[in-house]
């Protein structure tokens, strides 16, 4: 059988979010299942020494308009949300508790509620009670609470972010086919192309 | 009749050399002629703050492979050279001088042997006897060094930097397609369907 796709995202990255409209048609078209790995870009940022697209401001105009034409492209609905960017720390314990709770289905369906809450709605997914108030749709949000300030949620956290240093992951979305680094949502044809081909 | 697509880029850039490598299907599926601009992205950097990526480990890392599979995936010879990247203000110079005495299809040819000559052979572009090599190819090399270090081209070189920054251009390749701007060899097939869909 084929070996899963990594799928590595930032909930706050709108490229990040335009990637995960797509998973589903990447699924399809790759004939591959996709495995979420939402991190903190920031943490990877600190260590490289790169910035936000929104220190660069030449890249940062681009970039607004870029995001905007690229969901128009794909006929995705998107907002560039204010405040932005966020450190979506608790978004990802959500996600990963989730998944440990009740596995990559749930927590999948999650991912897709924090983004659209974020990327759609406008809502601050960097505050906790908005996390809380999303996860706990169908649960008793005390078990969120708790979940999202787990000792091993943190660590978790901590962990993805030192693997994707040490395996070379910086960006949002970044695809690993068959140990292949793939970044950025234009590059998604690619990933489909390379778990189709084997490579070129 | 339709506006022609501009194309800006670096002679130091690898991603720039791909986009050139595809100009004339750029133009034969866009149906529009490419306007060659040639400017130095590093001075844009000074302005900006940017840096190149070779300054960003991860970010080069995954570059080198991204480059090399790119052209792959594009039949397009390219070895990485060293030094890279270099300042390549005599090339730049070199082709405005050919644009200005012997038109546009003598000086885009020059651009394709001066890519050539860095992506593929490895010669060091950034040295003035390189570029005169390259350009006196049945001319006379005492116009080319002439040319080289006339007033009006340094002014050239600056007017374009200047002009990249007030309108926002910063990257390489980076094509304007009727006041659109994209940046990135990987949005070449976004440039076609924009120029002839009119836009989405």
């Amino acid at each position: 059988m084929s070996e899963p796709i990594e799928f590595f995202f930032d909930f706050s990255s709108p490229y990040g979010y335009l990637a995960q409209c797509a998973s589903k048609r990447i699924e399809d078209e790759s004939g591959r299942a996709l495995v979420f790995r939402p991190y903190l870009m920031g943490a990877v940022f600190k260590e490289t020494g790169r910035a936000p697209l929104k220190n660069h401001p030449l890249v940062w105009d681009y970039a607004q308009n870029d995001v905007a034409r690229s969901a128009r492209r794909s006929g995705v609905p998107i907002n560039l949300p204010d405040p932005f960017p966020v450190i979506t720390a608790g978004a990802c314990r959500a996600f990963y508790y989730i998944q440990n709770t009740e596995g990559d289905t749930p927590a999948r369906e999650l991912a897709r509620q924090l983004y659209e809450a974020y990327f759609v709605d406008g809502k601050n997914i960097s505050k906790s009670d908005v996390v809380i108030d999303i996860a706990s749709k169908g649960r008793d949000s005390q078990l969120i609470q708790a979940g999202l300030t787990d000792e091993s949620m943190k660590l978790k956290l901590r962990e993805i972010t030192a693997e994707a240093i040490s395996r070379g992951i910086f960006g949002s979305p970044f695809f690993i086919v068959d140990g292949e680094p793939f970044w950025g949502h234009d590059r998604i044809d690619e990933v489909i192309d390379w778990a189709n081909s084997g490579g070129w």
